[in-house]
């Protein structure tokens, strides 16, 4: 099965690929490595915003990882031009939005990850760090950056 | 002296690697670099959870740290089968868990940074983040990802 | 026009490179990469401390940023002798001191990525990660970590 077409049995219709809010590109790609920009939570109905463990439930917070995921790979087939390049997801660096006592921030993360492999299958298994942030760009409630191995 | 004697004369015994606790792996391969998962600070006591400034020493903080060392390394043992493979610590993302008024991260941090030299001399002497995040995984005080250079 | 006319032309003088305030080094090179430890906002009239959306404004902030990207650019002096080695600024990782409602994190970090296109030009043009902390290494008020591909 294609990316494209596991993109397709997971129910996801690929964005335009963002460009930045600010002074920086999306991606870089050195060497056979191609390292994109963190990715906010939002969707062509806009930003997803919230805090976990304040006005969010952990369902939406994986919602929001989600949407990071949709916008990486959006990324990954602007920079590659075709998904089926991509032969690792080498790592991702999660961000979450949340308050103090909001521990459950793997299962957050996951939202994202999960369609990491949904979509790459043994290519998208992925290292991962997931941390929390007291609040991030534009109020959204996750950020995702990554490193991609190509060939 | 081989990184396992270093181990030995450092007091460390090498856990079992760790399996991730959501849907991601502990560490990725690609080219000569290993991209080690984010470690929490947990020893086979189990997790070493608190906040800095506000329920933790710093000493306290850096035995978390150094907990997440430990748990880096045993990945690098299980990725690479030995550890004198290893042939430079890149790059060290350390994450603790501090209150707002806590500016000793890198003291904390240092519980990590300590014990790769320990382990590695030389080769163990890596650059390094050190920031401080509001809450971490399942409450735990540190954690520490890593990016590792082998033959 | 050089990297050094572009730092005079933009009223940059470069401060020698910081020792590392803790147990790890400034910069460590793997293959054609140059992955430099995070820099925080220090100038030579000292620390730019403060928290964004409580003591700072966004201007003071912007120049935190300026500083790291300062202090970044003299490692890579240092590291590789020449600036005009850069062939890339790969990946920022910029970290700021925030308060949990100040939601303009991308303006501050561009302080740093602005300075990183004026002085390198297109080669100055990165992937960029850009977070909030609840608190930085020596309450400063930002700090930033860096990968550079340089021949």
């Amino acid at each position: 099965m294609s990316v494209s077409d596991r993109l397709k049995a997971a129910g996801v219709t690929l964005p335009e690929a963002r460009p930045p809010v600010a002074n920086y590109v999306p991606y870089v790609i050195t060497g056979n490595l191609l390292f994109i920009s963190g990715q906010v939570s939002i969707t062509p109905d806009g930003l997803i915003k919230g805090r976990l463990g304040e006005d969010m439930t952990i369902e939406q917070g994986q919602q929001a990882a989600r949407a990071c995921a949709i916008n990486l790979i959006a990324q990954m087939q602007a920079a590659l031009g075709d998904l089926e390049r991509v032969t690792r997801i080498v790592k991702l660096g999660g961000f979450v939005n949340a308050a103090k006592d909001f521990v459950d921030i793997p299962k957050v993360v996951n939202g994202c990850s999960d369609l990491m492999v949904e979509a790459f299958g043994d290519k998208g298994r992925h290292a991962r760090s997931a941390v929390a942030c007291p609040v991030l760009p534009m109020g959204v409630a996750v950020e995702v950056d990554a490193v991609v191995e190509f060939a």
